[in-house]
């Protein structure tokens, strides 16, 4: 990939974790419209014994995605702490190349849980996997 | 930690895909119980932004149990092709560091469909998550 | 309610099997976009310890909709077979009265496997529940 | 089924809600172990289109063995009100007749989340189906 330009860096977190670090994907709080997003360009490194993008790293993906989409519920960084409690994905079909993006979206919820839809598609907008969860806002008491 | 003696290399999978050599999992299937195990010693390169074991990775763990813990159905080899159709986790406590250890059980299931169980624990034996998925044998003539 | 006249009664299916006698669900197949829908006037048969909706109702109305939106996909009838393989329920917000309709809406599958997701709303459109689950086409062998 | 006597109500809720009274299910608090039981003696009103116990109703039972088993960690009434914030549910076989018992047990969680596994068993012994949930115990505050 070229390298991107600076303005598109606005909105963009990258390397805030080791595992963010591992894995390479990228979340984009950069629309404004409330949802998170989470992408990951799929190399040799992300694969499973099908040669497609592994399922756990498939819902690492989705479950980035969604945490993010809870903390802009609080505010625009993205990086407002939220615990998944729970989650459930289905795996839709397999994804072999190119860039894969997970996009959350609130459904429901109250002051301290929030349920969150994400999917995760490809570059032609195929759907590769589905997910619900269960997060919860950590106290600002909780944090120090 | 110390270089494994070879005897305790049998029944270990190491470095079988991509996404194995990059997190560093091993799978294990030594046991002879028909419950696949997959462990990990967690490092920085696999925490959140607690700090602790990410999300993402819990399920990935728990995944490789899981699909594992299907192969043993079918041969010993461990290495029998499973899908995961569907896999719903519970994020029961934080894990920071040591090895967490993820155990598959099969609960039902038929001749293409598998329900599988899964717990990951850390050393002290704590349940870090578990997890309950549906999983599908690849049929054989796909496999080509 | 008043009494339905004949023509609102074409892709409405009542009393089809003893559990939708019992809880009192319609079952609606008529609106030709492919989702299936069903449901419930609530009573105080239908309620829990807070006078709400009772979960199990709920699910049931969720997974009555979703099977039916899997029978839609083999015929307008909406009474091919499908078994429900997992379900994972959302609970959003309490019903208390008046008329809740959950519709499917099929989000991926192929051939005999099918995802299937589902929201229940009240009659102001507020989402009471939403599900995911995992469907099985029962092969035409096995119905007789 | 013949009345029971006396001795054998101790520990048994019936009729508590209307849901209970319409479908006609047992909670059964009697065991002293923590873990909270539902039984149904399967009749003709339970069924789905295959003569099978219907899949709502296999998840209201597991629903209600959850909810009790959590509310038996507050006091041993089984009554302390609990919330279901999600469930999920796998079918593993079908029942067509005789008593099924649900029976959950507490997996983890804290002071205001449960984690609250289940199975549903036939009276051979045979799992009907299993459920894993997230239960929220309401905050006496709120009940009045």
């Amino acid at each position: 990939m070229p390298s991107p330009s600076p303005e598109n860096e606005a909105g963009l977190i990258r390397d805030e974790t080791g595992t963010q670090s591992l894995i390479g994907y990228v979340v984009d709080v950069s629309v404004g419209d409330g949802c998170g997003r989470c992408w990951l360009d799929i190399g040799p490194q992300h694969t499973n014994r099908h040669d497609a993008l592994h399922g756990g790293i498939v819902t690492c993906l989705l479950d980035n995605a969604s945490g993010t989409t809870g903390s802009l519920t609080v505010n625009e960084t993205g990086k407002a702490p939220f615990l998944t409690i729970s989650m459930n994905t289905h795996y839709l079909a397999p994804a072999f190349k190119g860039r894969v993006t997970a996009t959350g979206k609130v459904s429901g919820g109250g002051r301290s849980i929030l349920f969150i839809d994400a999917e995760l598609v490809d570059e032609d907008g195929r759907k590769i996997a589905t997910s619900s969860g269960v997060f919860k806002r950590v106290p600002q008491e909780r944090l120090k």
